[in-house]
């Protein structure tokens, strides 16, 4: 970054919470922007317009941030959203305040972890070229669910682009089966899942084809992985208007 | 696959060759293409013609290719390419030609591996988004040159969109090193080559950013791993006019 | 190998068979072994004792295999035997020869690469010191069975190391489960096979505990991999009287 | 755990400490022991005693942890030391205060890791087995030294295994060579290190032969690996008396 390149100036909303305090930190860390106001429950939406922020990171609950969003882009003022809650319902009323002020952004995605979204969507990519393709996630075993929510997102990407492709099933010869052995059927692609203590949040998707396979992994560690996600969805969203879900629009 | 829908018709030219044979097995066992003519010295290229082949698949060599080339293309036949040592110049020939056969698709490619294509647009893609990014390429003892060309190509890609991206130098606290334990540096890539008996052709490309890590990793493990990008071309090719290079064009 | 080193003679029973061939290249190939004799159908065994033959490797079938031991042993010849087919009533005949015999030794193993013993003799002694372990095999799609022998055979090991360490049940939360997602339960130890065309033989076995994780993992590529199992075998069995059953004793 | 089995008294010195607070939690949840004295500094030893500690484990420093090892062999309380710092001639104390204390057990480990202690002895056990061993070891970019002291340990042992068993040097038929592609010749193994952000501490010694690979990989996530050696110490050390030097001799 050269220094004469201005700086961003964001707020954050939620900022005492577990995740809007590492965006803070991390707005702070990150040299092209400017942490100009930290925001919580008690405190005033006003203070962020007061201290001229560009954009508002919102991490807060879902019972308050519809009247974060319609405030600030009222004011103007482009936001990154990581609140979740939002149904399609809710999703329309923002693009109706938005109609009013084309020149603002709004992005709002359920999932800032940016390997997992290449994850995803090199996936898709890949699929319509290999013959197999099959999922492996692993996760620390206080998990409740089997497969995990990425996991299962994942394969109704690689079946919806595998029927595209005109691909039928994967070949499998199994006669024998001890019951559970070859993993559940998602839309008729296997997933895996592995519960180990010492584990985190990690996934890995395996396509083969004759004499070679493509392996795709991701390694989550912790919550810090997402904040080059926040970070992206910020430098991204001042020269994006209008209404942007989920990262992948702006990887491309 | 349809019944209806019309088989493509393939000669393959070298096809006494170990690639050449490969390719006839693979056109043979696909539904959609049918094995036409198998030309390889001392037969006249004409069978292929006779037999209405609308693509040729050419693993010949160099000093044949030209010739073939340019007879398929006066014939208004579509040619995959395989065989090695194009230069710039010969590049040129084949456009020329082509020019006036605007109808005619030529598809001249370096690997016909899927994987290591895909390998290579996916780090190329996610190389902007992460910190840090290594290679890791495992391959047999008997292997002349470290690293190989692939991990090198690949290397010089992520510099690329690194640089492109405005990305610094990645973070490496190394003081003490034992010489060579950071592996080459390539254009700011740091690229290690594990030799290993029982190993045949691995990659592996690390990203890393703030407690997340994106791994794609591509498994070869015989010549048949070249066919599905060689299907890939056979079936693209005829739609496909003009000169095209490498399997990337075809991957979109 | 010094040269002073005296070669051991080896003859090898079924030699023109599939096994049979390999293991008579890779005799051929070591320094401090001496292929001696090649015997299959219509050979008269004689050859090989008239040869001189210090050790036959037998890989024919299960009908032969007991008059070949019996006579190996008679004459006072090693043998080292990978025919299947070896029932308990076998091996107590073959105890009862080598009875009269006992400076003859006779190694029958049911899987003579050396990597998945060594992967098996691990994964028993790891399995006490963590709280998790999982299995995930990965094969071809025409493979018949799932999970694999070799897979059911570690995780039986498993249970039993965990069991006799007085281990209870691993940690797992899962309340919601797509059917199969947890993978195979054998003895309590969770096993996931997965299918793939581009794979071959794979397994991975992963310990988890607090903060950490220890994988072991095999990958078999081809039939070659057997060899250096049947080279130990013949090395060993010359200094190794009685019956010996597996690799596993030879390994420590 | 039944609940008739007595429970192991334990005292932690330098319990507040980072390594120390950790080592109480620990000690705190495990059913089989009880923690009965917390010391740091400005305690006395002497409440240790008071409370009846059959066990000390001392993450102190090595100033002070001599006269707590004086100190706990004299009262007859076996210890379970972590602290850095032992020479051969700080150990030759140790023994000389044992030998009047013969019913006492000292344990001192400079790595309380079971998974990096493990995977040191499989690739010491597995090495001979195989033509190639290379090791790749990965972390995060603000390590000062490459490669880590556990690659190099690793691959110590790896090259005194090969040397007992008579092998001789690698197979590598490696021509040309972009300067450390090949990594970091450390008695002739070759070690690759890898820096990356997202990364923590892992590590994957790789051994192959004719047509497979086995791979025992490593991952620590956070320093409360440790504590699964440092409960096995507690447990071992009240039935080992005398002075036990790394986990290793616990492991069998």
């Amino acid at each position: 970054m050269t220094d004469q390149q201005e700086q961003i100036r964001v707020g954050v909303l939620g900022a005492r919470g577990r995740m809007g305090l590492e965006v803070c930190k991390a707005v702070d860390a990150a040299d092209d922007l400017e942490l100009v106001a930290m925001v919580d429950q008690g405190d005033s939406l006003v203070n962020a317009a007061d201290a001229g922020a560009q954009v508002l990171v919102d991490f807060t609950t879902p019972d308050v941030v519809m009247d974060n969003l319609h405030w600030a882009v009222e004011q103007g003022i482009n936001m990154v959203v990581g609140t979740t809650g939002f149904t399609e319902q809710r999703l329309e009323r923002v693009r109706t305040w938005l109609s009013h002020k084309p020149e603002v952004g709004v992005l709002i995605a359920p999932n800032f972890g940016l390997g997992a979204v290449l994850m995803m969507q090199f996936a898709a990519r890949a699929a319509r070229y290999f013959e197999s393709a099959e999922i492996i996630e692993q996760h620390h075993p206080r998990k409740l669910d089997a497969p995990s929510g990425t996991a299962t997102h994942t394969a109704k990407l690689i079946a919806a682009a595998r029927a595209e492709a005109g691909l039928g099933a994967m070949p499998d010869a199994t006669k024998e089966e001890v019951s559970g052995a070859r993993g559940a059927d998602i839309d008729g692609v296997r997933v895996h899942a592995v519960r180990a203590a010492g584990l985190v949040a990690h996934q890995e998707v395996l396509f083969g084809t004759h004499g070679e396979t493509l392996t795709i992994r991701h390694d989550s560690l912790d919550r810090t992985s997402f904040m080059p996600g926040v970070l992206l969805g910020i430098r991204s969203i001042v020269t994006r208007p209008g209404l942007t879900i989920g990262l992948d629009p702006l990887l491309d």
